[in-house]
């Protein structure tokens, strides 16, 4: 049996469009002889599609273009992931096509709650199997997690019969980290059920949600047969037989493909493809942002000339009388390393007159930290009002580390569409900015950029280690802060120092809000912040 | 039996201050010589804490604040919500605390994670009901949803033997048109298990949400006996006795309280606890708003001075030339009837010089909407400034008709750290605005104000109306679309007009990223904007 792995990125609630792809795909499966092909979960209409799930006549449209394809692909058998309603119920389902017609739907009966899923908002836990015979061959049909509590499953299959093969499909979101652990899910799922197993995982950006593909087939010894790409379109196929002692053999029925190397690649990677993806699929045509001369600048606009080619991004840089020659000679050099357009919107003499308006408010300080936001203010008002003149997306250039403890000014240079860097600690950020200059073999990002002390450049001789602990110190603090949720005293005692622990997550706690009114960033980490760390604003509550 | 509801104001996180207000309650119900003593859902820490569930050490202070809130009481059977954890499962939980410890403890069977509910993220469901005998009578406790599912609730205690007495924690938000089918609820549940209902609410404002309290007692008829104020703190005593044929008799101890009359009420009371809960809870002293001579911000002004006092709201208007003399006299002459500090910072020049630096763009319109909203990014720029510089909070003046369909500034209008009247349509605001006038016996909003056709005045001669359809019929459509989810298919079979229901739709579609970087506001329908209505920004999908 000849099966493939329709890995695509699939765009929320286009379904038309999505159904379009699968056509193409499909076509080109028929070339390949194919027995089946498999789409990633919800595949019709993309994922995840959240309260758009609560719209009856948008359950309705998953139903007739579930129904289309069928009709549509009447040659082979389909499983595609659907947003199934019967009864009354919401399911996420797989619908199996066969001979122009819905032949059977499977609906996932695990529904992942957790970090950034809500599953059980929107449906019902399937109940049954749905096992397939293709070629000979029993298939259960199974939904990203209904794999990922093993013994759960074994329960649930137990009645099933034998097994050759477990397809899951999939919308299983990247972090670093996750393809070892989903590697090994996969694997303990082929060896528990002594059968292959074939992984079909979607890939795209969808707001903070980056899913890399990466589906598979493994054997029953859960050994790794063949990967397709990581954050790209692929089509992979393998052939699966029935050996003489019952159990399958699997061969990969084409070549290998490159995989990224390190972790770094993959973080690369994801941020280049959630840029593409969140610009394009939201009808951008050119992204623009600020340039300061800084690291975190600089590293965002490489990553988008990546994404969307350098005719397509536009660094402004808009110096006050606090910016240095260096620094903005700095943005301009990187600007012609990019190749991009750049201008400079001086900002001083708006400063000067923006600063006398407030000037007659009594207590109104022209050297206090107002002040200095104000600077960051204007620059946000400037690059919304050419976002507002010209259409273009504005990417913010937080990292994670500013993003946690605050240093950022709200509306100010938090002000844009989307945070590319929102997920990446500063310490990442460095990593990056050497990695992008390597994989080019140049200096794209100039070495003053990535030696000079970070500074925020709002007032004479700033430092960012004015205001914050060295980021080495912060960034582990951070890690086992906001992404382990350790206590004051948990850290202490791993060893870090006492008085930097508590005013780090004293900022932390505080600046809830200025994160609730930023924009989206693109998920890196297992725990980002966005829908998958859901904090109140108000809240009393401390870990000191 | 004598059983007193200790519906109370508790703080999201703040478990010693929350326990030292159930000490008080505790000190005042001696004095009435109750039994039981009754608090909320989540007592103990508030709600809903969301993610702080995730720690451990949350977890934790709050069984050591139980423990500590138990040895405090020792003398009655106190029941008290909190979030509980044992054996690695977490629970919303009810503790019986008797005789200086913990008793009993119920697990929340029921729960919800529809609309602003995520409880599933955070619990596991408890599975056996929990039966006290208190003074003869046998008492069953359940957690808020738990009596919303009547015929699971008859399961679930078919084996609890005789029960006199049901009783309810609950922290069920507010929202018109909630109290009536809470009473329904309520009513059906004491008759169907032919007992005594006592229901113990929350009260208080929690970011977006607000709990009304009206805690009750219901008889074994369903008929309320007394209910406990609405949007206020209350200790609300009954005697429950049993009679001879059986069933409970209940008696009120106390007066009745007086009740919110007509919607209006209820929604002008939300909003006024909305605004102080989030202001004094946040640790702010003052808040300070723009105020335009329009209706938003004067109604924002307004409910802003009764719900902290005319010291603590600062009016601030920042005119342009495109300002009437009529709209800058009526900003001044409310700022006067509410006795509110008030400035004026004129912003034409620094307008211009913004604009003169963004003529050395090519393409710069300085007539076009960028320019219009440059001054709404302006005067944002001037609110946060002034937030940054005194502390204070900045109330955002944005309803919800335009709120839904973008009709906002971003970064500009909707700079701000509380959006108040986020969840009211602008025909309500009308409403609000006549009832404030009411209540106050006088003009406290000029009557010009109300009657004048509403504009944004960024440029001459400016309506609404150019812009958008007349606001009687998009809050119409708006309904239909955002809180009932109907297509544009079913909305113009309801006789909406097509061009305007498709033009709406649109609209409203297209801002989710403008709403997903706007402050909290204060929920007042059956469905806000925020976590109630989570939309993916990137989306293709349409409901035309």
């Amino acid at each position: 049996m000849r099966i493939a792995l329709g890995q695509f990125n699939a765009i929320v609630g286009d379904l038309t469009g999505n159904a379009e792809k699968m056509r193409d795909i499909y076509a080109k499966a028929l070339d390949s002889d194919v027995d089946i092909l498999v789409f990633p979960e919800m595949a019709i209409c993309g994922y995840p599609p959240e309260d758009l799930l609560h719209k009856k006549h948008f359950l309705d449209d998953n139903q007739l273009t579930v129904e289309k394809l069928a009709a549509d692909c009447p040659d082979k058998t389909l499983i595609v992931g659907f947003a199934g309603n019967y009864m009354g119920g919401n399911y996420n389902s797989a619908a199996v096509l066969q001979a122009s017609g819905i032949v059977k739907v499977y609906n996932k009966a695990l529904l992942p709650n957790t970090g950034v899923f809500d599953e059980r908002r929107y449906f019902q836990s399937g109940t049954s199997p749905t096992i397939i015979k293709v070629s000979g061959l029993n298939i259960a049909i199974t939904i990203c997690a209904d794999i990922w509590d093993i013994e759960w499953l074994a329960k649930f299959l137990k009645d099933a019969g034998e097994i050759q093969m477990i397809l899951n499909i999939s919308a299983s979101p990247f972090h670093l980290g996750k393809i070892k652990k989903r590697q090994e899910v996969i694997s303990q799922c082929a060896k528990k059920f002594n059968c292959a197993v074939a992984y079909c995982n979607l890939i795209g950006g969808q707001d903070e949600l980056i899913f890399d593909g990466r589906s598979m087939f493994v054997d029953s010894t859960g050994q790794n047969i063949i990967k397709a790409k990581a954050f790209e379109e692929d089509l992979l196929i393998a052939d699966i037989t029935k050996t003489a002692d019952g159990t399958v053999k699997v061969e990969p029925a084409q070549p290998t493909r490159p995989q990224p190397a390190e972790a770094i690649d993959e973080i690369y990677q994801a941020l280049v493809l959630g840029t593409k993806d969140y610009t394009q699929k939201n009808g951008f045509k050119k992204v623009l942002l600020g340039l300061s001369g800084g690291i975190d600048s600089s590293v965002v606009a490489a990553i988008a000339v990546d994404a969307l080619g350098s005719e397509s991004v536009i660094g402004i840089t808009m110096p006050t009388k606090f910016n240095s020659p260096e620094t903005i000679s700095d943005a301009e050099k990187l600007a012609e390393n990019l190749d991009i357009e750049f201008m400079t919107i001086p900002i001083e003499s708006t400063l000067q007159k923006f600063n006398d308006s407030l000037t007659s408010v009594p207590g109104w300080d022209d050297k206090g930290i107002a002040y200095e936001n104000l600077q960051a203010r204007i620059r946000g008002s400037i690059l919304m009002s050419l976002s507002n003149q010209f259409g273009s997306l504005v990417l913010t250039t937080g990292n994670k580390s500013e993003t946690a403890v605050g240093y950022a000014t709200l509306y100010g240079d938090t002000a844009g569409g989307f945070a590319l860097i929102k997920d990446v600690p500063k310490t990442l950020v460095y990593e990056l900015a050497k990695y992008i200059n390597k994989i080019n073999n140049r200096q794209v990002i100039p070495t003053d950029v990535i030696t000079r002390p970070p500074s925020a450049e709002l007032k004479p001789d700033q430092k960012d280690s004015d205001s914050l602990p060295d980021y080495d110190l912060l960034d582990k603090i951070l890690k086992g802060y906001v992404e382990q949720d350790k206590s004051a005293k948990q850290l202490i005692e791993s060893g870090l120092p006492q008085e930097v622990v508590h005013r780090v997550i004293g900022m932390v706690d505080r600046n809830e809000y200025k994160r609730r009114m930023s924009p989206p960033g693109i998920k890196i980490t297992p725990k980002a912040f966005g829908k998958d760390r859901r904090l109140p604003i108000t809240n009393r509550y401390s870990s000191q």
